[in-house]
């Protein structure tokens, strides 16, 4: 009764987004009900689409044409949410409570934050398997969906895709009929390579770091780098992928690493799924070694002696945003993938580091 | 004396696109000059941009605001002009008498025509060698290229990128710091596997067709099968690369993948760059297994029974021309890569042929 008395208000102009919507206690002692009870009729006509509302907000109409984007984000059940730790916060994001730590993510979102402020979209952003249990009381308020994380290809194949809402992914590849926006992992792992060969080195080794399975983006690179060298007469001295878990208690992995650079003799040494760079660099026989990172460049201390092929994910999420508006505006268009390319950050070349020895 | 005359007329608007532009023998006879004569003065003017020359056409003013694209191609040293017989031809392409039969490259130019004929942009094609030889006198006509083919990244190191000319690749990856459309190679490896799985297959081999190296477009979708297999407990039985040589003799390439079949048993085969389909199933234990085309399906024979994940070529070539208009009308523009999705074809299914057995 009051969400129908409240929604055909809404309908004849009563409340406008000029106006602005009443707060709970005035709709309290109108209807002479309880906050719980208007709090379950706000929840309705949120599920409707026609207000948002937003913790510690005062609770707004949505208005003609604004659209809402969500961001839905499934971090990896390989990254544990406390275990890596990074200065990179965003204030306001209730979802990444307990995923705070997880850089990339947070960065997606900021520059998918920028364009739909830039834009007037309204925004959303849920993380994880909170989102799986109200699929159904969000679905209704979402114009279009920005799409990342672990998994997703099940999730998409399962629950999203008969709901016919625009989704643009965020990833490395995919078989999803979507667009996609992701890094141009295959053009930063030869990069490495071509950048190994440019400063006069002859013998990199490829490390990959990784929580258990390697993930598409960073096979990407490593095939990238294998397939320049390859064409390009440069020798691979070993490919080897370190286990974060082995890092602090020099585990089988690193072991293995300080084996294989004994045997193989490597002249330098590019990192991929970098995360634990100064962990690494501990390793004597690693540290002496000229040094390349092929990361997202945000989450990269720029004090590392290093030089950096950098992927830049503010721009990925800027990017995602703006197809998936433009989807929004002409939903008849055919999905596209696009690929960022990466960024060369030649402040901390290898090439000068070199020469001082 | 004679040019600059000509071009004093150009520019004070006694010739008009409209009007027209006189014909040879009427510059010869009011010049009193020779045909070859004018002939060097209109070379030099096209040199200059202002007029645009075609065998067999009336010379025209190329007038204002009228752009010229140029389709640059470069043939692999390792398919001769003529060995490989195509039923597809264009008709009027001056630049591909020796190369007809290379379907591909036709198929993006006849891509590039169209978004050429339907945005009124002037289109020139040029292939292989003879370009370099002409490139100073053809460079200044020139405002955008769609460059493609092999080798093309040295090329455009050395001369090219200081032209300052925008630059619109179409290939697999590359390092050059331009414009990329790529057919989705990765996406076509994917799909091959995930519909090798779909139909009830569980061992694929996976047959790679070239002459001598592999190109990083079918190094691409072998990369990806292999990862989708590994990823989705696919077991794939062998990987081979077949020599298009040894096809007709049977050559060493054709007997080892007897050998493989007799030894390792899949129970279908997907096929890449696999321009000479019809010779493989000659073999008798390659012709009873169900099998998957990854390939330009413009070029793949619909009597084949087979199933075909392909790749638009045309539009392809559409994309490149439409992303190198856009970047004419805004050059500070950075650069963007995109691939293009590839399209699956149900009608030759391979699980009917299946489920007949």
């Amino acid at each position: 009764m009051i969400a129908e008395e409240i929604e055909r208000r809404i309908e004849s102009g009563v409340y406008t987004p000029a106006s602005g919507f009443p707060t709970q206690e005035k709709l309290c002692l109108e209807f002479s009900t309880s906050r719980s009870n208007i709090h379950k009729v706000l929840k309705r006509l949120e599920g409707k689409g026609l207000i948002i509302r937003r913790k510690g907000k005062r609770t707004q109409l949505k208005g003609d044409g604004v659209k809402t984007m969500l961001f839905l984000y499934f971090p990896s059940k390989d990254v544990p949410p406390n275990e890596v730790r990074r200065n990179i916060r965003l204030k306001g994001i209730s979802g990444f409570t307990n995923y705070q730590n997880l850089p990339v993510p947070l960065l997606l979102y900021s520059g998918i934050r920028r364009y739909a402020a830039d834009n007037k979209f309204h925004l959303l952003i849920k993380v994880g398997e909170a989102f799986r249990q109200n699929i159904e009381s969000i679905l209704p308020q979402i114009d279009g969906i920005i799409l990342s994380g672990d998994n997703i290809e099940e999730f998409y194949q399962t629950q999203l895709r008969n709901s016919n809402i625009p989704v643009c992914v965020i990833g490395a590849h995919h078989l999803m009929e979507t667009d996609l926006i992701s890094a141009d992992y295959y053009e930063g792992g030869s990069r490495a390579a071509s950048t190994i060969l440019d400063r006069g080195l002859t013998r990199p080794a490829l490390l990959t770091l990784c929580h258990g399975e390697i993930f598409t983006s960073l096979r990407m690179i490593q095939y990238a780098f294998v397939s320049y060298a390859e064409q390009h007469q440069l020798e691979t001295a070993f490919l080897h992928t370190l286990q974060f878990d082995d890092l602090k208690n020099e585990g089988a992995s690193v072991q293995a690493l300080k084996e294989k650079i004994r045997k193989y003799n490597p002249d330098s040494i590019v990192y991929c799924g970098a995360v634990s760079f100064p962990f690494i660099r501990k390793i004597p026989s690693v540290r002496i070694l000229p040094s390349i990172v092929v990361d997202y460049f945000d989450v990269i201390n720029p004090e590392w002696n290093t030089e950096i092929i950098g992927f830049d994910a503010k721009k990925i999420g800027f990017m995602a945003a703006a197809r998936l508006a433009e989807r929004l505006r002409k939903p008849e268009q055919e999905p596209v993938r696009m690929l960022i390319p990466c960024v060369i950050n030649k402040q901390n070349g290898i090439k000068a580091r070199n020469s001082k020895n």
